[in-house]
C-alpha cells in the first residue's frame, strides 16, 4: 500500500497475532497505525459508492459480474475521481465469503492461470494497487541509453583494429580490401556508445604498442 | 511463478533455511523442485539473450538504461518471441549489487512512491509477472451484468408501487400526474436487471396484499 501510495486500510476482525506483528513493519508504519479496524464489512465499506471483491472465481457461482483487473482498474480509477471505492479482499486461506461478496457492486479476478488460480494475499493486494498506479504513458526511459559513436570515431577504431588485426597476423594482407569492408560492418554492428569511444581507442592503441614492442 | 505460468526458477548462492522451507510450499512445488542453484549470477543467466535487473534505482549511478515497468515488459515480451530473456532479482534486503548488475543488458523499476521504492521481494516478483502475462485486450466480462428490465416490467413496477405509496399515505391524491412522473423517473433510473424483475413485482404485490388487509 505505500510502496503505491494508498494509506487508508480497513480491517474486519483481524487476526490478532497477525496484526500485531505487521504493526512493527518498517516504512509503512503509518499505515498501520492508521488502520481503521472493524466489526463487519458494511461497516468497513460504508462511505464508498462502489465496493469491488476480489476472487480467484473458480467455479462458484458469483451472482455479480466479473472484470479482468486490467478493466476493472480502469472503472475503478474513473470512480475514484468523484468518490471512494472500497476494494474487498477475503482471508488468505478462504477468501471472501458469499456474505462477504454480497456487499460488493461487483468482482474483479487477477488473471492468473486457471490451474493455479488463488494466490498469496500480499501478493494480490501488490498486484491490484500497482494495476491502478500503472501509467504506460509516463515517461519511461528515466536514464535514456547514450549518443552512439560518431563515424569519425567508428573509423579511427575500425583503422586500429585493422592494423591490430594485421599485426597479429588475423588479416593476412593488410591492404585486402575485403576484409576492410568486412571489419566495417562489423564495427558497425557493435553500435559503440559515444561516451565509450575514448576507452575502446586507448584499448586498441595500447594493444597496437605491445604488438609493436614484440 | 506458478500463478503467471513461469517455472524456470534459478537462484544463486540461496539462503538454505529459507529454501527449504519455502520447498514445502502447496501447489508450486513442482517449480521449486525444478529450480536450478547456481554458484553465480553468470551461470544462472549464461542462456539468456537478454538479461534485465530490477531496481528500485534510488539515486545510485546506474551506468544502465533504466525502463518502468510497463515499457520493460513490452520489450521484454518482443525478445522472449525468439530467444530466453533472464529476469534478476537481488536480494530482500540489499538490491542487486553493481557487480551484479553489470551482467544486465538494462534495467526495470516497478513505478513505486518516490518516497518509498524498495519493495517486498515476493510481491515485486508477482507484480513483474503480473505485467508481463497482462492483456488488456483480453476479453473482460466473464460474466457479463444481465439486460435491464424491460418497459412493461418497469411499467408494472412503477404502477404497483404507486399504488403502495397511495394506500400508505406516502402520495395523498392516487390520480397525482406530478407523482406518478416522478415515481416513473425514478424507478428507471434504479435501472433494475430483467432477472430480478419477478421478484421486485412480487414483493411490491405483496406488500400491496397487505396494506390491502389492514
Amino acid at each position: 500500500m505505500s510502496n503505491f501510495g494508498f494509506a487508508d486500510l480497513r480491517l474486519v476482525n483481524p487476526y490478532d497475532v497477525a496484526f500485531r506483528e505487521a504493526r512493527s513493519a518498517a516504512r509503512a508504519h503509518y499505515i498501520l497505525d492508521q488502520a481503521r479496524v472493524c466489526q463487519s464489512v458494511a461497516e468497513a465499506v460504508g462511505d464508498a459508492t462502489l465496493v469491488v471483491g476480489t476472487t480467484a472465481a473458480g467455479h462458484r457461482d458469483l451472482h455479480a459480474p466479473l472484470y479482468r483487473l486490467e478493466t476493472a482498474a480502469q472503472l475503478i480509477r474513473q470512480e475514484l475521481t468523484r468518490s471512494p471505492v472500497a476494494l474487498l479482499f477475503g482471508s488468505e486461506k478462504f477468501g471472501l465469503s458469499n456474505e462477504q461478496m454480497s456487499h460488493c457492486h461487483w468482482l474483479l479476478r487477477i488473471p492468473t492461470r486457471d490451474e493455479h488460480g488463488s494466490m498469496n494475499l500480499g501478493q494480490a493486494v501488490a498486484i491490484c494497487l500497482y494495476e491502478l498506479r500503472r501509467d504506460a504513458s509516463a515517461e519511461s526511459k528515466m536514464f535514456a541509453p547514450g549518443a552512439s559513436i560518431s563515424a569519425a570515431d567508428s573509423e579511427r577504431f575500425t583503422t586500429l583494429l585493422l592494423e591490430a588485426l594485421a599485426r597479429s597476423g588475423y588479416v593476412q594482407e593488410r591492404t585486402a580490401a575485403s576484409s576492410e569492408v568486412k571489419l566495417r560492418r562489423l564495427v558497425r554492428r557493435l553500435n559503440i556508445p559515444a561516451s565509450d569511444a575514448e576507452t575502446w581507442l586507448g584499448i586498441l592503441r595500447q594493444i597496437l604498442w605491445k604488438l609493436d614492442q614484440s
